[in-house]
């Protein structure tokens, strides 16, 4: 599994966790980064802080390369950037945001960075600005998403024919044979989200893994397509929200029936009621608790059965 | 490239050209059928005499294996059926209804049976109905698409561990890593339809055709949610109709709007104002009008180079 993306992050299977709101904290990353993949901690959750404590946190348990996820939208993430670069963090990867924005800074203090993107037009952008990689993130990843809503399987064709840097596949992957098989469209690497979001290791609230865990298939959905389109598990709170969404309601309507925080009462605090659950599609192919270990374990051998299949074929 | 799929329909290439109305006609069948792969009749837009004089012509035009998909909402279905029999047309592919319904009687004339679905709950079912095998085809496909808006990607990995029958990928497939891809997941067989519906094959009205190769990234949309989930390009009538539907109005409200007849005038007629454009969200990957030959060849020429590059990995 050598590609550019082992090689531009010194890492040794190009496995990326996602930086996930209250669920990617040191624990997390540093195990992947444990494991040979790329552990990255979520910052849109954390006060600059708390980002800094979990930065150092990481360094203690690995000794491997890790990165920080920084959404640009976040009021903190000109902090965050400052942060990160005084931390001496190896790897950035941005999102939600321009990629103009803080690449060449990052850059200059020598950290790779990656920008997310959702459709051709800002992978082009974030290569304009000079990214060492672009995450293809499809209408299967939980949270914030595109809204073209082109899948995974599409998107992905789609840019790396378009750019030449790096492309690492993100939303709908838990499998090693889907991690086989986005690498046989040309991406060089994988994010995967949900799988380490219900990890034994991540830091979102018991509840939330598992609610994710029993969860079936159709049980996620892509909700507030008029606002900015996020990917839920169904019910509780949010049904009332996407019922008043499809009864016409006004995007202020919306946004003051949603409040705030209700990302951290769901998957932090564990209320399923109230709170706001961010999850891939793939939950539905989450069905026991697992740790990073046993992931890798099983990306490995799916990976590995697949290749053996394909070549046989 | 032999699998499962290519055995049972006694074919060189597992790449099945989707039923589709007004695109699949005994010329784009016939091509496919010649081409190594199998190629579907639509019978969702032809009246039981006119899927007679096309079985008849298509047999004329090859004589090579070749199907017909049926529709089973469609108020001919149980006609078309009868048909089929009759004239003693190998495969058939069912949709949009029970497999149950007709899976026995036409395995007891001989015929082999493939049914789409769009979820794991109606795949367990048509291996149950004694399905030979199983469309699985996800949220990119263009047309009637399944309401839990699972992508090709993560239906297809839950669809393969669930069931025994071979499993035919559909839905946002184009490229030959595509199909790579696909068989990687444990698919053993691709269904394309939007790349042969702009065919230069396919009995589509030549702005229809136009249209599709022309669009970009986003350009299509899944349709009426509400009422029945469509894949459609973008513009024309269907964005007041969209627009409707976002402002809260009724089912009844929209199918009163929307009248019948609208996919003839769109695809066939090629009104694109006027008219309904299903393709999948794979359009803006096909820039270039093509013959089913070359489209053949384009995909034999990107798996090898998938399988080239996995090999070397």
């Amino acid at each position: 599994m050598n590609t550019r993306v082992t090689e531009l992050f010194s890492i040794d299977f190009p496995i990326i966790s996602g930086g996930m709101v209250w669920c990617s904290g040191w624990e997390l990353a540093a195990a992947v980064s444990n494991q040979g993949g790329l552990g990255l901690l979520g910052a849109g959750s954390m006060t600059p802080d708390v980002l800094v404590e979990h930065i150092r946190k990481t360094k203690q348990a690995t000794n491997k390369p890790f990165g920080v996820n920084i959404p640009l939208m976040n009021p903190n993430s000109a902090t965050h950037i400052e942060k990160v670069i005084e931390e001496k963090v190896p790897v950035v990867f941005t999102s939600a945001g321009n990629p103009a924005l803080y690449t060449q800074r990052l850059k200059d203090n020598g950290i790779k960075v990656v920008h997310v993107v959702a459709n051709e037009k800002f992978a082009l952008k974030a290569e304009s600005a000079g990214c060492d990689a672009i995450v293809a993130e499809g209408f299967e990843a939980g949270g914030h998403n595109g809204k073209e809503e082109t899948s995974t399987l599409v998107l992905v064709q789609q840019i790396v024919k378009a750019v030449n840097i790096p492309v690492i596949a993100a939303g709908g992957i838990v499998t090693g044979e889907q991690v086989f098989a986005m690498l046989s469209l040309g991406a060089e690497g994988v994010q995967i989200g949900s799988a380490f979001a219900v990890s034994k290791e991540s830091s979102a609230h018991e509840n939330f893994k598992q609610a994710v865990i029993n969860s079936k298939e159709g049980d996620t959905m892509l909700f507030f397509r008029k606002l900015s389109p996020t990917r839920l598990l169904k019910g509780g709170f949010f049904t009332q929200v996407a019922e008043a969404e499809a009864s016409g309601a006004s995007k202020e309507e919306l946004l003051a029936l949603i409040g705030t925080g209700r990302s951290r009462i769901g998957m932090f605090e564990g209320d399923l009621e109230e709170g706001e659950l961010e999850i891939g599609q793939v939950a539905s192919l989450l069905n026991s608790p697992k740790t990073v270990a046993e992931i890798f374990d099983d990306i490995k051998s799916g990976y590995a059965s697949a290749r053996n299949r394909m070549l046989n074929l």
